[in-house]
């Protein structure tokens, strides 16, 4: 199967998707693989396969490659000879934050009829927003960590017990997030995101929370990652979320009851289908007092979580032919026709 | 100011986009419209101005105007002579239903950084569905009609009392809606409605119940129209609603107390701002026992609402200077850096 992955984009996450794209190479390794970089100012590169390294994004030299325009059907180069297709099975999404996540891809995928694996536009806009997940998630069934929204221009009332964590709703990353200790540091905490977001979420911060990750999809039947334990920090910074998005291998299954395994295995089909039918997402759970709470849904997970399946490659195969298809409208010009009869015109 | 009308779609509403957009000829006078077309297999195609009419469309004449691809900063016509830039200062989007109420076309003008006059995806994505419409109301405090949930595999249970109405919840006009007089029409009712939808919600059908639409957007301030009582049918079938799309002449305001209207207009308010701004939107309330409720959001109404406002191309050209603009992400590339030197490599 050759599968073209979309990376890079005018994303926070831009350079670790660059890292996630050439993970992917030491990860797929039965398939072709064609990569089309998405620059910083959205213009669409061809990358050699070959020749992909960071640097070539560093330096700027992946303008030389051959530049892509969307239409129909899918990537085109326009050369000497007119325009030619760019050849490939299905586009896997791996754009992380902005433009992946927020739905843009997955408009224009659909937009364009190009089979590609993400998270469809109405999943997109659900989980990219850590507000709407938890409507989602509540409309669901599924519990989520309790919290307040703050607006921009509201008021700045925090009613929870501190230490709090301050989050943009609208970020991928950690980027905006603070851990807040206590009420003298609210202000500076949501100064900082609210340069980067309108909207903010007050969670409290539990410290020491048994957190685990739960990944998978829905081929021709489920397909799911074993439950993984992520190594304990305060939370991530960036550099160390860049060093794990280049994660490829297996990592060990947390070991917790099949009890525990089923809540948690439970809430993230209950996330996922239908909603994310067509993509590989990982959802962050917190277990509190034996009870499974939602955290976050990662939408284009780093590097796809491939380190968490024991059969990645095969999965993503499976999942390129289990792709939800939009419906058909066919438009055959009933009411103008009569619309025009009753008129008298021709 | 020249404005370019996207129009058409892969949408149940394909023909209804065409009579808005013909309408907005007659409505935007001092303006310069430039038509662009997007046909069912989702193609542009550059209309002249001087010759629309309905004909063009179902004869498919329109194929024989310029083909257009979209790129970075906008749409352009390729000719002997290179590829020449469709001029105009802003899109304004006219697909009702799917393409144009669901995202797609919000993510295309942002990704490729063209200037529209429309709900952004994410709001496109929560307006477009009747259920994330629900929470979103819910959320910000604005009263909705009471409702029931149902999916295609769930079971078919519904506890509110007869006559009740059934909506397939991503459908932007009437089609798969019906309304349930007695449970034994149910099942029916259902099949119909899931024929076009995974997710169904049920709401009471209150016979007679007060009416009022209002439209509006923010521009350098609030700029609301007149509320309309609109006229009163069972629930408006394709065909007259068809001709609705077309009206280009001023109505009357309600005759409803300051009172009332200030509720209708602050929950208006509540609702668009500030998801919604950079668009024009039509919120359809029902006012039951003196309280109002949200009855729905329609992003992209028939023919802008434009017969509701004073000045509707003025307030066009003011949204025009008024649109958010996204955030600027400068993109570096220092951790690529960083770890190229930690590794030692130029």
């Amino acid at each position: 199967m050759n599968i073209a992955i979309l990376f890079g984009g005018s994303s926070f996450e831009h350079e670790i998707s660059i890292v996630s794209a050439i993970t992917m190479k030491k990860v797929l390794k039965k398939s072709t693989i064609t990569y089309i970089f998405i620059s910083p100012q959205r213009e669409f590169f061809l990358v050699d396969t070959e020749k992909i390294n960071s640097k070539l994004f560093s330096s700027g030299e992946y303008k030389k490659g051959k530049q892509l325009t969307l239409k129909q059907g899918g990537f085109f180069a326009d050369g000497l000879f007119g325009s030619k297709q760019v050849e490939f099975d299905v586009v896997m999404n791996l754009i992380h934050g902005r433009d992946g996540e927020d739905g843009k891809i997955s408009s224009m995928m659909t937009f364009f009829d190009i089979p590609f694996i993400s998270p469809r536009t109405e999943a997109s806009s659900l989980s990219y927003n850590k507000l709407y997940t938890k409507f989602l998630a509540e409309s669901l069934g599924v519990k989520t960590v309790a919290y307040e929204h703050l607006t921009k221009n509201g008021e700045r009332k925090v009613t929870m017990d501190y230490p709090v964590i301050i989050k943009p709703v609208r970020l991928g990353s950690s980027i905006g997030v603070s851990i807040v200790k206590e009420a003298s540091e609210l202000d500076y905490a949501l100064d900082v995101a609210f340069e980067f977001d309108s909207d903010v979420i007050v969670e409290p911060f539990i410290n020491g929370v048994k957190e685990f990750n739960q990944a998978g999809c829905y081929t021709d039947g489920w397909e799911l990652s074993i439950v993984e334990e992520p190594q304990k920090e305060e939370f991530l910074d960036f550099e160390k979320k860049y060093m794990d998005f280049s994660r490829d291998s297996q990592v060990l299954s947390a070991d917790i009851s099949d009890e525990l395994k089923e809540k948690i295995q439970g809430a993230f089909k209950t996330l996922y289908d239908p909603l994310f039918r067509g993509s590989i997402i990982r959802c962050d759970f917190f277990v509190v007092d034996n009870e499974v709470l939602l955290n976050e849904i990662n939408p284009i997970p780093g590097s796809m979580a491939n380190y968490l399946f024991p059969d990645f490659e095969g999965m993503v195969n499976r999942l390129a032919k289990h792709l939800p298809k939009e419906q058909k409208i066919s438009i055959d010009y009933t009411y103008i026709h009569s619309i025009q009869s009753a008129k008298g015109k021709a």
